[in-house]
């Protein structure tokens, strides 16, 4: 980088540049009017939370459309987790995890009296590695708890066989994942437990909001219970429960989003395909595999910017595109486990930690341009080709 | 009770009934149109929750309203009472509170890493018995939890001046005080932290949601990160935080909601004094006392039924208005230390213990047409004359 490069790059920003920002995401939002017109007979019965009907209808059109037998909305995937975690009536001990996730899979360890416990990852799903995980379990485990991270599926037969041989419990934080099928099979179908997001940023939104999966109807009673406060009946508190209920706002969003999920799926997968094309030759960039047996949801679309051949690295990349207007996303930087407080055992994390260097998101949205996609990729390559020069 | 007093309570139903049931209340919500038009221009711009404009509106204007200089908003009561424990940074240890409340004040507790003390209750107000509190008060507690029961205030320079001569820190439960003043001072004025709910059963309403009010702006600031994962810049979690926020759907019915709210407390003004000239003089009910230095939002009404009085005990009174479609609410039965689960120390509870199983909370909504409550009233007498006689 020289003074040279700077001025070319100013140029270029002033001639390419976005007129407004761009966002690494957007939320795929429904016309006001057909969310008003879901919500208006729960708002004329003044009905709008506590076992609504919008809730029912949702809960019952996500475990069809997500071919899971039971399925449990809550207000924000954050409070799932933490009500997952207490469903397992786990004792005190550590939870077996990744670093490269968003920072609340690690949070609501600390809020359920439980330690994070930290397991690298694939170089290249950048999800736990399995062969790895047996390493770290002790007398202290108490679950494990994965990420399918930008909804690629995690290892999931052999994370099952070792979690079976130590009789410990899984639960798949599936916040990227909503969709995702693999071999014909939905992703939540894995595990005891997993967690969905429905944040603005998610694919599926209902502004916040979130849900759990399982396959066990015992489970799915409990985590019914325990996000009501623990009440089963007028006069009964089965146990120690929090408020954990989606409301009916939220779920008119998400009925009236229904629609259009496989829409805003095309335009995504369109979308995916327009930076493979531009981006897969390449020096330095490598993209994220797509699995022969993964039917993807397109949540996210990360490069990896390996500076020695792209001539740039991740950080210098990502301040040079501001430039353009175009904001990606450092997902996952810094890793979880690099926070100061974080009381983590601290073993050797090297791939987690090139991934939270040198991984970059692009903007990914049904609502973005296929041309604004084809611009940001020529303007990827070209400050490569600047920068190699 | 006997068949003829059976027989007359189902004449008297047939001809004085409610076609439909009366709910004890009901969600003062503002015309579906004002939401939509205060949401618009978030949902244009796609911004739906994360630090919305509506929600930065919401917070200041609320917190103008109860005379607060720290609000923050969160996605429901529980989640902030609990985001409230953990910004005080408390050792495990016991939280001395009241017993006659939500399960919500109890259970938070539990999932805090906190055990309930139990304290008994003033018979008058139903408010913890301050003049019991510091025997209470061991080398294992934490904290103090009063719940301004019914919005009537707590004895709170009483409260304050033993837990400042313990150190404790003190949290208001005020989730049924929104917008009590006592001596011309917000009831949000006392304590370290004082929690809000607004969920649809209260006086203002975000379908769930709450807040916590705080004097401390280092509290806020602290509680404010907490709310959202700990973050305190891009790259920055000072530490593990969960996800308290409130979306900007229930900010916008929070912000539709507020130029109604002083017509909504003067209706329900004018309905306790129907109830109160029904009722005060009906042996064996007693009314809850107006204190003559506090502004109060007249959130519910409850009455107390003296069996030996009245002529019929709190239960089947409340099984009986039930046949003429008045749906009132045993607030609070059972006591939160009765579950079977309960780990509290049980200590004699006597006030608590008649409390629970005198009182019945009559409908109290500003849409409750006055006739109805005096025709409630009327029931009510009729019923206490028919069992005496």
């Amino acid at each position: 980088m020289n003074t040279t490069f700077d001025s070319q790059v100013r140029e270029m920003a002033a001639s390419m540049g976005f007129m407004e920002p761009v966002y690494v995401t957007q939320p795929n939002l429904p016309p006001l009017e057909e969310v008003v017109s879901i919500l208006r007979p729960a708002w004329d019965r003044r009905w709008i939370t506590n076992d609504g009907e919008l809730h029912a209808r949702l809960e019952a059109e996500l475990a069809r459309l997500l071919e899971t037998p039971h399925l449990d909305l809550f207000c924000n995937g954050t409070v799932a987790l933490m009500t997952a975690l207490r469903a397992l009536d786990l004792e005190a001990g550590s939870v077996i995890t990744t670093p490269f996730t968003f920072p609340a899979t690690i949070n609501v360890l600390y809020w359920s009296g439980l330690r994070p416990v930290f397991c690298d990852i694939q170089r290249d799903t950048y999800n736990l590695d399995s062969s790895l995980l047996e390493g770290h379990i002790t007398h202290e485990t108490r679950a494990i708890l994965p990420v399918h991270v930008y909804g690629t599926p995690c290892d999931t037969d052999r994370i099952e066989t070792i979690a079976a041989r130590h009789n410990l419990p899984v639960i798949y934080d599936a916040a990227h994942a909503f969709g995702v099928r693999r071999q014909g099979r939905s992703i939540l179908s894995y595990g005891d437990i997993s967690m969905l997001s429905f944040h603005a940023t998610k694919v599926f939104t209902t502004a916040e909001g979130g849900a759990l999966a399982t396959n066990n109807a015992a489970l799915h009673s409990r985590l019914r219970r325990l996000k009501n406060f623990g009440i089963t009946g007028e006069e009964t508190v089965a146990e120690p429960g929090i408020n954990g209920k989606m409301n009916e706002l939220q779920a008119a969003l998400g009925l009236a989003q229904l629609g259009g999920l496989n829409a805003d799926r095309e335009k995504r997968r369109r979308l995916d395909g327009i930076y493979r094309h531009q981006l897969q030759n390449e020096p330095g960039l490598s993209l994220l595999d797509k699995p022969r047996d993964v039917e993807p949801n397109y949540a996210y679309f990360p490069i990896r910017v390996q500076e020695a051949l792209f001539g740039m690295d991740r950080n210098t990349l990502y301040e040079t595109l501001k430039a353009f207007n175009i904001r990606c996303r450092k997902y996952f930087y810094p890793l979880c486990s690099s926070h100061p407080w974080c009381s983590a055992e601290a073993g050797a994390l090297p791939h987690a930690e090139n991934a939270a260097n040198e991984v970059l998101c692009l903007p990914m949205y049904g609502q973005l341009p296929e041309t604004w996609a084809q611009k940001i990729g020529t303007i990827i390559k070209s400050l490569g080709c600047l920068a190699r020069a």
